[in-house]
């Protein structure tokens, strides 16, 4: 899948389940959030939920990082496909930046309750009418919506049911939907196997999701371990999380075997973005960006992270 | 019961549950799926989310299987009487596959959770309402609904009560519904026991279902005791699930003792179909098809595979 | 109470609850299944998924009755005052058997799940108004709805809200109301005690029932230890459970007593019925009906029995 | 509070949640109850849930109180503020006693299940738009509602939401509302502790409730320590429980310390009142009637009692 | 943040989930609630569920503050932005007291199940619907609507779902939100670890809440401490929660701190105020109000106390 495929918006095989006169729009977001090439950019600013403050300060954080207007400044002034955080964050940053292509996501939960004294259950906050509502009187560009299924907790009958029919409402109204896709629970002995990485993708293409993002499997070659993955996806396309903050280096080569190798539709990284001061985390989003949407080798995209 | 019984529609006993207005509408997915036989023959591609990747990729598995459009591939160029999948899959494949009929499966559940840890629960993804607009927006051939209810589970009431509900919404809109009646909790011993296998199909007759698909007794003589399931069914017609893969003679044999000697009404078949390559599989769905719809010998159904 | 009693429509006392315009409906279905005396002989046919198929198919059992159509033929050709069923059945035998008044079954679960695994659970599978709208389509004869609220469940109180509710949708549309009242769960520790037994009823008056099936009591002197259930039920009328097979002679003459020493205003047959041979099953019914509707002595009923 | 007080109907403090329209009628409503004096004779009735049939038969009880009709005819011939019951005993008896002000009980369970098993949970049984249905088709002079919070029950969450609600739309109607708050639950060491029950009380007054209905502390002054429980339900008006039966004189003289010396607004009886013979339950009635509304003395009270 | 910055309300940052016709009517309430200087002083009067009467009645407590009504007449005397409580209270006292700002505390529990046998769970009482609904019946200053999430709770997926909901649609109407943020359960080791308070802030900020109300850390420095979670709440203005009542100075000085060190933006204060008499709760209120909203010094603010 190089850049050139979606050179005609023609390209975008809209889900039947857009309605016809909601097309248009849907092709829009998709290529606002791919930036005309079919791969994702995804810039994931929802961990203050997931893991409270502890991604946002704290030893090798920059101090900036815990004023949530640090995700917003960089969303706006990096090149980014699109910014996923909560709607309260989007209400309170949003009138004064007006331009970010955002995707809301729709549920989260703390880490505090581990999987040994509960399984994993998180629910929506608020509705796909809400979200549409909230875009009305904003005016702000919401191309999407996102959300959590922890696959094989003892609550993802919830979480399935909830996110196949959001997905049904986001499409009628156009929007593009991610689904993070997570296999945890205390039936879950390894999260990071690649063969139930590839189920969770596999059930996020049955839900109807347009991009599914997995964890990168932790095995001896990750790389071509997650073409499974890819392929059980289909026409979802499948995107890795940035995970926990790394060296910079290791990271964009990692991110460059995803796309190159396992054939991966891009990326959503947070931490690794934003624990950075601001204009170094602007430039290491310009880096991830040129290797998803330019086809950049490592060597250039460690070159524009250098500025 | 024979093929000749449905050369006319009028031989279609429609539930009294369909409108007036909406009866010829039932007759003709009747008719579609059953290829104006009276016996379905069901390609059932729900397995994604019922165990995840392990229906798609592994040993003996073809590659082809791993990318869901393979699904659509047999689904389109094979004999068979509708598809069973997931509405993100069809949201997502169906405007290159306009034509095959579709049953949208309406739950779905992992088998991360084992029975040890916690008993079966499968929750409604979406309303038969989305399922409306869905075909109407996509303009697709959806001919049906399907459901799996867990009878003995300790969420049993959950299910049964939308199973209820969802058959007779569908009704309305003259859809077909089948249920997957499957006993499975800590409750149940044998799952595969005939005489609770004919307990589950008389649940599925008193929640009017259309179709029962269940599983084939595990007894010394099956074909023999599934009569039991056939009768207890009445008016409800019981198809077979296919079951895990087998040797193609066996299944076919097989097949033809559950329609010849049980009285079954067709078959549900996914995994030893689709796990084969391309054109195998559509001989295969081909030699299905003719001992379903055309009461072909076994031996006629082996040249058909063969080719 | 004789059968003299209601030779007149205004001796029924019509619930208030029941709106005006729908008093001559009501009166219509109560005078239908207590054939104008006041007492109702119920066929009741739910066991299907009561008991799955242990009360269709086995030792004693006639082999017609694993077909679900022998219910209807018996409730077409025998007198009864109802037929009670799900209305999956209804949906699919109806169109042959117009003349059935039909009581719809509103809830059922299994009898997998002890109640030393979890306290009985049994919800509502479909709502008034869309038993309403099924009248509607399927111009039957519904006459009113049934539901089972298990009494010391610890799930009574899904159960008790649910029963009250329906019972005043039912009542708005003149239908009429039978509650299964049956004491269960790890709480109960005799469930035929006729003191509990009297307190299931009464919580049925209190719901506002027009009938109340209870179990029959398991004491010394059932028949005069039943009266204190009676008396607690009020104008709520109570008729007992036919329960598991038995002798037709002990049967009748158990249901002589309950009418004419205990008070009762009718009973509930089922598995008595319906496991014999259609002849004698009818030539039962009509045996129940004459010791229910013309005050039949025992041996007048074995004569009809007998033929 | 004396008598005097309420003289004048625009003594009464209508709560600001009943719109203007309806103040009147919620005036008429509260005079009707307190006979214009602001203290309520509550006759409670809706045993027949929550304790099944042993508070209407058995030893010490007069046999006519197991027919529910001798509840009505008490409240139609004593001298009652309202008469509380569940609203199918108010449909099926209803049409007979038309001038009984009536206290819609919207919740009830029964004392099967023990808080050793399980906490209390008590569920709302219909809403308050059935009601008022309810009211319209039958004409009856329905005055209120009540409900029952088990405060410190696991489940408290369920009813604290249900009251408030209710109590909000109950007021839209000009209906009165009476909350009965029971501490109970494992973690409700001394139920009659008069300091939980101020703070039951109180919970009651932040719900907004016209009236909450307490048990009488179980302390060595409990006259002097239910002053705390008055105090703290502030505006809402503080009623004891009647309780067990108890011997007549004992009964009358707890409560004129009630009223007199707590400083309650009334009372809620029930078992003492309709354990006993029709005239002398009517003539205890009018005894209570006689402390509550006309600051009888306990001895004049007697008078009344004995006739 | 001085109280110059407010002193055109151009100044006020209107969520953008405020439609345009209603943003007037939020910066209205903006303003009224922090006396036009972005300061909250909130007298916090919720604590008859959340500690039944032990905040009310007792040891050092005023003997006015058992009766509701005293937290009135300090509300409407002294100096204060806004008073919280629940709707109930508000619909039997409003009447008498119509120029106080209320916020309306739509989830409350008691403390009696300990987290040691539950974890604690707080549900919705009434709808925004209905509160404006009540607005309008009532024409009452109601400014907002408060709402407490047990971050870390086994039920908080329930919390951050209703809170998430609630804070939409309350923006809606302009009505202000105010997020009590309380780590609490089994999984919560340490509720005042400074960082973990940054957590539930900083979850505060993403449901979109206008302030967020937490604890004061337990932790060597706390002012310095806190400022973490000043700056993780963001644009949602932090608050500190007053507390178990404690001497006058020490807290006016802790105040002080919070907001000059710390950089809150004031106090929800509730025990410390309403268990004083009358006249020396409202001097209390004032010297917490000198400090909050005029920059006052403790001495000062002492003066005020002292009268």
């Amino acid at each position: 899948m190089s850049n050139m495929f979606f050179s005609l918006s023609s390209d975008v095989k809209t889900p039947v389940a857009v309605p016809s006169g909601m097309q248009k729009r849907y092709i829009e977001n998709f290529m606002t959030v791919t930036q005309n090439t079919g791969r994702l950019m995804l810039f994931a600013g929802d961990q203050k939920v997931e893991h409270l403050n502890d991604d946002f300060y704290g030893k090798d954080i920059s101090l900036e990082d815990n004023n949530p207007e640090h995700l917003f400044k960089i969303a706006s002034k990096a090149r980014i496909g699109a910014f996923a955080t909560q709607l309260g964050l989007i209400s309170h940053y949003g009138m004064d930046y007006p331009k970010i292509p955002y995707i809301v996501k729709l549920n989260a939960k703390t880490n505090l309750v581990k999987t040994t004294q509960a399984d994993p259950q998180s629910s929506q906050w608020i509705s796909v009418e809400q979200v549409m509502e909230f875009k009305k009187n904003s005016k702000l560009n919401i191309v999407g919506v996102g959300y959590t299924v922890y696959v094989g907790s003892e609550y993802e009958s919830d979480m399935l049911s909830q996110a196949a029919t959001l997905i049904q409402q986001a499409h009628r109204y156009g929007l593009l939907t991610i689904l993070w896709m997570y296999p945890r629970g205390k039936a879950v002995a390894e999260e990071k196997d690649p063969h139930i990485i590839a189920g969770a993708a596999g059930i996020g293409a049955t839900l109807g999701a347009d991009f599914v993002k997995v964890n990168y499997p932790k095995t001896p070659n990750p790389a071509e371990a997650l073409k499974e993955a890819v392929q059980a996806a289909g026409r979802t396309k499948l995107i890795c999380a940035g995970g926990a903050s790394e060296e910079v280096e290791k990271f964009l080569s990692t991110l460059h075997d995803q796309i190159h190798i396992s054939g991966t539709a891009g990326n959503a990284t947070g931490r690794n973005i934003h624990q950075k001061p601001l204009q170094e985390a602007i430039r290491f989003c310009n880096a991830i960006a040129a290797i998803t949407f330019d086809n950049k080798s490592v060597e250039q995209a460690l070159q524009i992270y250098h500025g």
